[in-house]
């Protein structure tokens, strides 16, 4: 029986695949071990076993773990394997790059259905799939038997589209939107906030400022 | 002194923050406490108090932290308070998106500089900002101090694209093309994979298809 993984753990895991993956090109090796795991992701090596230890998926001591073989799991663990439809709701600017991404396949995600209130994006098409105005969502839902709904409009609809988007069926939400969905319990709602990503480079760049200040004052000194 | 912090627990700071800005505008309390941080980001407590340690503020046994004091820390050591300004290449849809996007200068991003190597995207405005030919970065990165690049282009243009911002004197680059740049040790690349939190919502669907699978099993059981 899969054990419950906590969140944290199920956010390093795509990490890890990644890691695992570029392994398994470059190098001409069996195994991979939590050390190198650890040091390509700046982590400690026992955070990575035991984080290892929510997969079915068994270690040899000072060797690691068989890469193909880890790479497989967590697939397999983060639905990788599995193809999974899903619509699409605002074709802006945002909604017409995510549509248009070609990487999401490979992560088992296929965007099918397109929807926009304006009548100047409905009709156009973005690779195979053409806008359809946002009132045939309701019928398209259980057409399809779709569980995944992208939310790429303003903030301001962003609610009113997550409200209609469950009533047709929809079970899990990406929400890139910047604000807070009230949603029912049963419902998954993953927020993108891309603001949140920038806290790196802007923690990089005070550190950056901090050294060159302290450089200064050290040749002044000298 | 700052202690170096580590990596996981900066990329929880975000949320912390998240959760402190809310709490605070929620209610009228002066206290929040590591279980309530906790409890709205899924993990353990004590994780939580450990990563408090790093930054400097004082918890009260039993009460919690200030959580107004917690905030503003949180934002120091993000480096919110200070404006970062930047500059953008490839203002294709993602590009456009994230150059519209009104939501970043509250976390100190400011984009001041637009670059394309399309006739047809040269010279258009988005927002007050006018695209660029990618020829003139050279001139503009000194002139204006700029020190972080964020990268909206295909994939294939990407390196060559961060080859010129580092010779211009980039030195954090925010990567959107789905590929690892390569770059001197001393720069600092941030990529975003949108796929990566797509992960969630598949291993959301592979449970959420799992128990409905179960439920059946039961239906048919009893």
């Amino acid at each position: 029986m899969e054990k419950q993984i906590p969140r944290p753990t199920l956010e390093r895991f795509p990490k890890y695949y990644q890691v695992a993956s570029s392994f398994l090109n470059k190098y001409n090796e069996l195994y991979i071990s939590s050390v190198y795991l650890s040091e390509c992701l700046s982590m400690d090596d026992s955070q990575v076993r035991r984080d290892m230890m929510y997969l079915d998926i068994g270690g040899k001591p000072r060797v690691g773990y068989n890469a193909g073989e880890l790479r497989n799991t967590l697939a397999h663990y983060l639905g990788y394997f599995n193809l999974n439809e899903a619509l699409l709701v605002g074709t802006g600017h945002l909604g017409k790059a995510i549509a248009a991404y070609k990487g999401f396949e490979d992560y088992g995600l296929r965007i099918i259905g397109l929807f926009d209130v304006s009548e100047e994006e409905i009709g156009k098409k973005i690779g195979k799939v053409t806008v359809q105005p946002l009132s045939k969502m309701k019928s398209f839902v259980p057409k399809h038997n779709i569980r995944i709904g992208i939310i790429t409009t303003p903030e301001s609809s962003a609610q009113s589209v997550v409200d209609m988007m469950i009533a047709a069926g929809i079970k899990a939400v990406w929400n890139f939107a910047p604000l807070r969905l009230l949603v029912p319990e049963d419902i998954f709602v993953q927020d993108e906030n891309l603001a949140e990503s920038f806290s790196f480079i802007s923690h990089f760049m005070k550190q950056f400022e901090k050294k060159k200040t302290n450089k200064v004052i050290i040749k002044k000194i000298q």
